[in-house]
């Protein structure tokens, strides 16, 4: 091992010069710190602070004010100050990828002591897991010891929308070395969001991993889009420049779209189809989406009736009226033309319809409308409601049962 | 477009609740923003700081003491505040992507208007870019209106490691709609340093993209792979979890290695022209990487001489001596090992090997011995100069050069 030591002790004498040159800093602090318990401390230093908080979905939710009525919101809690150093200590805390950010003197900060991060949109949150055992949600979220998929990013030209796009494709470990062909999960993302959210906040493809290596999910490709029609791939990977994102993703970054996401979606399953070595036809083809991209399932289901045999609605954000006279989120009014296609896409039964929300989810009422036309035409479907919001914890709970029932 | 109008009507509504239970702040500043004379102006909404300053590699060097003597450091400049916001216009800046951060009342704060960031090792910094005209470093660095290569995180079996290993592989534009052969670059990063490196601060497939588009670069393979032998992947992206990552990304995170970067690098290699269509033979393949990187692409040249027409050592951190004698970056000692085989890579004459370095390194003297024991052999080699120091704004530029030297 000579060789290694000598370049070791090379590189010893580098850092500081690194240190200086490449602006980077952090300190020795350790944050945060999964303690044997099951708490989670947190250490901040800020000798000048007068008030440091922190803010977490760990922490209980509050109600607050907002122009739309009384809302939940993540909690805060404050961090006690010791010779400059700030800290926190949370209770026992379940299997969970829990997000935060500190507030120091009213201004949000993170953690420097933490490189795990998501983008959110516009803004980051830390992140870390807490896992108990194999198989929980901390578990299924972890990057474990097993085979591991390769994750792309991919462009390709959609004929609909006339521009190159990028999208993230999964593949299973062991896809380049085999023969097989594979069915595809075609897995959409909300408003705000693009081809980077669900490998990332949504933990894809660790879930993917763990359920197949565990033997619950069959090996599958997974396709994550850009549903944002006017938009080439996330922020600061096209040519429109490092804009700021913005919730309204289809409005920033570039000209209006000149079709919809769910009229180019055969030039996505075209192009997999094509690229990649997959079971064809309707039988192994699934569609899921969370929120805005719920919609997009939703829409694109009901559109192309023969394409997908599975489709996932999680918290979606339903439209029975395509008709553009109800520009609201009530679904008590349907026009006839979704009522046609609704009708052909049931009788052709699908395997899994399958519809799930958080009981406080705003979009409950929506989802709830919906449900109740189903219900009133006797088309079938499956339903599943928890607990919460509109939040990621949820969809990364449903994409792990939702995968579970996939072509099998 | 009166479905898009609804969606885009439904989803105004889901904003705010959003907002809450994602964790997302951001305020409607915008920072930084490119003027149209090429400065740039920062604006930081802080009406508690008291002093509000910021660092970044646009501003002038300053000398810092250091257990290592006096270094360069990255200048400081202050904000002024006007009603709670802080802003700072530089000067006109040349085209370049620039890095920088605040720092308020001491803490080194990211700013919370600009999701554009890229790890180096522990911490974060953010990045801009300024470009002027078609061909400079900024357009070159930029994502620009060109075909684009896809970039895939692929995970491969060594051998001589013993472990799964995960790698950066861009594929330029076509590559999946061809059946073209193509050569491969394997481009190594620095101590501290992952596969994810070149993709981000290395700005590797922007400028693949660009230099292949402007017809200054041959199509290629771009291999970017992991340095650590002790790891299998980029921190967080293997099972040791989510630790603190550490310049000395060799002894962090994991077992020590069963053996060695250059040792395992035939199975990288081995994997790539098993699972592309590339061209074989050392003709079509070149090798290079910044500081410990090049400090690899110099031994992995050196052990197999007839791997690599191309070799590249960028700021590399050269040893001389592989008896495990001189522990040092001292040059001056030369084994009869390594004689004999920089004697035998070098009647083999490789199509390029390439030294470059910036002027106030701190390998500069350890490269300049090197290419002292060069010429006393009468041995062929290029060398480029540049101004600066160790830093990833060189790297840019020494891969910018490099790439437009291959396979011609």
């Amino acid at each position: 091992m000579k060789k290694y030591l000598l370049i070791l002790c090379l590189f010893a004498l580098v850092a500081p010069a690194f240190a200086q040159e490449a602006l980077f800093s952090g300190t020795d602090l350790v944050s945060p710190e999964i303690n044997a318990d099951g708490t989670v401390t947190f250490r901040y230093s800020n000798p000048k602070a007068v008030k440091v908080e922190i803010t977490g979905d760990f922490l209980p939710n509050v109600k607050v004010k907002t122009p739309f009525g009384e809302q939940e919101s993540a909690g805060k809690a404050v961090l006690k100050e010791e010779k400059g150093v700030w800290t926190y200590t949370t209770s026992v805390l379940a299997p969970e990828l829990y997000t935060y950010k500190f507030i120091v003197d009213g201004q949000e900060t993170l953690d420097p002591n933490n490189v795990y991060m998501c983008r959110d949109i516009a803004s980051y949150t830390n992140i870390f897991i807490i896992e108990k055992e194999a198989g929980d949600k901390g578990d299924l979220y972890s990057v474990n010891d097993v085979p591991h998929g390769n994750v792309a990013k991919v462009w390709y030209w959609s004929q609909a929308l006339q521009i190159n796009r990028r999208m993230t494709v999964y593949t299973p470990a062991g896809y380049e070395d085999s023969k097989e062909k594979l069915p595809v999960l075609y897995l959409l993302h909300g408003a705000g969001g693009d081809e980077d959210a669900w490998p990332t906040l949504g933990r894809a493809a660790q879930i993917m991993d763990n359920l197949i290596a565990m033997g619950k999910v069959k090996k599958m490709i997974v396709v994550m889009t850009n549903g944002n029609p006017n938009c080439e791939a996330a922020p600061g990977e096209w040519s429109a420049g490092m804009y700021k994102p913005s919730f309204m993703g289809h409005t920033v970054g570039g000209k209006a779209p000149i079709s919809t996401m769910q009229a180019h979606f055969p030039d996505v399953v075209n192009y997999v189809e094509k690229h990649y070595r997959t079971l064809t036809g309707k039988k192994n083809r699934a569609i899921c989406g969370l929120s805005m991209g719920g919609g997009h399932s939703f829409m694109i289901s009901r559109d192309y009736p023969d394409m997908f045999n599975y489709v996932g609605l999680f918290s979606a954000a339903i439209a029975l009226d395509q008709t553009g006279e109800a520009l609201t989120m009530d679904n008590k009014k349907i026009d006839s033309k979704t009522e046609e296609q609704l009708k052909t896409l049931f009788a052709k039964k699908p395997a899994l319809y399958w519809i799930a929300i958080g009981n406080t989810d705003f979009l409950y009422q929506n989802n709830a409308d919906y449900r109740k036309y189903l219900d009133s035409k006797g088309y079938n479907y499956e339903y599943v409601e928890t607990d919460g919001g509109h939040i990621w914890r949820n969809w990364r709970i449903y994409l792990t049962t939702f995968a579970q029932r996939l072509f099998k």
